[in-house]
């Protein structure tokens, strides 16, 4: 059986999206694995199934590379955004999504040519934000741990260009601290209101950009008074502009979503 | 404009192939650079445009990664060979394909089902063999150099595996012996006719596969009577059959092809 898929990006975070509507997918995990691989597969970051649901207008399950389930992942969630829009299985322009982390919202910044050009989403409330010590053996003191859904861990540094990446970030993902893993950002303020960001993900490691990642990192840096509620996140991948609400406590994301080819690809068998 | 293009592997080796009978691409360059990114492009190693020929078959034209033109590419002719066969644009098991190298020669190998699960590709007959010296300051004392087509520098090492690719192959592909740059091949004797090998290729960096790079190193191989003139040459991405053929001199090279997807994309603008 052949599945349509569609291949898009936010900020560079690139997944295959499948109306699971049309193309249920039996085994994602394994869907996830296979066609993520460059060179023998679609290659991406991962799987995202589009679904129906019965407490929001739509469902969303992400699979990383590796086959795990992500909790959420708002570069996708622009995406679905997008798709939902454009390809005319919605004409609201908020939509509200559901995720393994709950239900948000999605506000459509919509083009007079009726092109989605960026998205706003609500990424809910931060949760558990705390200064963590690393302990001995690690090449950083301490870091922000906080939950946007998924663990968080930010670690603020002079220079993040200079960080070893493939080093450090599976170092980290691992900490004891993190039974289930963790999400790591290295982060540094390069401005008023701007922050550039490399990101370490849990089950995909070295990625253009994170949603949640620019978000948890935003969060951080006003926690600790190193930039105000509004600001800028820059990724290899993109710009995030994230807004830490005062008056609600919700943290919202807006950003770019682009969809790069549209594809047909046998199940994997 | 949309174009309709397939994304196909030979032995781990992809390019996105478009045929531009349907679907001419004005600036193949461009479109080898952008389609090709991970990300946000399709991702692959190249693209392949399949077009007609007033002196054979079919013609092939092949842009790496970074946009530059190869003169031919072995994976890529197999490739060629099965999506011609099974999309019906020949019903001939045995093809003339134009490329920059010459007119080669495809020979299916087709199952009852009417697929294409090999091909033997007609790589012609090796010319300028000799060993080359490298001089100081290269980790490397000698070379086989040969021209596959394109040109082609094989090193034998005691162990492949540990050859630091992405520090050597630069080097290596920009010496000076080579003025228009040069594919590199480290090659282990592995057994009786069979040879482990790691690639670097010009333009490209490391890839799964090169099936010029495959018949160099056999050829190599049996020209310092490493192996006998059929041998099997092992990459990351599969293993090919090569036969540099003692009555007429020429190389060729048995291997698979694979089809991953179909696609549609729009032109870079």
């Amino acid at each position: 059986m052949k599945v349509k898929f569609t291949k898009m990006h936010g900020a560079g975070n690139d997944y295959i999206y499948v109306n699971t509507l049309r193309y249920p997918i039996a085994d994602p995990r394994r869907a996830a694995i296979e066609w993520s691989r460059p060179h023998t597969g679609i290659g991406s970051d991962g799987l995202v199934l589009i679904g129906a649901s019965s407490v929001a207008d739509f469902s969303m399950r992400i699979f990383n590379a590796d086959g795990s389930e992500a909790m959420m992942c708002g570069n996708a969630s622009r995406c679905i955004g997008k798709y939902l829009y454009e390809r005319g299985l919605t004409d609201k322009t908020e939509i509200r999504l559901e995720t393994l982390s709950g239900v948000k919202t999605l506000h459509l910044h919509v083009s007079p040519q009726r092109q989605v050009d960026a998205v706003t989403v609500d990424m809910g409330v931060p949760t558990l934000i705390r200064r963590v010590e690393l302990g001995a053996g690690y090449p950083f003191g301490e870091g922000i741990a906080l939950s946007m859904g998924n663990p968080h861990l930010v670690i603020f540094v002079d220079d993040a260009e200079s960080v070893d990446l493939p080093g450090v970030g599976p170092l980290l993902e691992h900490h004891p601290l993190f039974p289930h893993r963790v999400n790591v950002e290295f982060a540094q303020v390069t401005g008023d209101a701007e922050i550039r960001m490399r990101v370490w993900e849990r089950g995909s490691g070295i990625t253009q950009a994170c949603g949640t990642g620019a978000c948890a990192t935003a969060v951080a840096a006003a926690f600790t008074h190193r930039s105000p509620r509004r600001s800028a996140v820059r990724m290899d991948g993109g710009t995030l502009l994230i807004h830490w609400s005062e008056a609600d406590g919700t943290v919202r994301m807006t950003g770019p979503a682009v969809s790069v080819f549209d594809g047909e690809i046998s199940l994997p068998g």
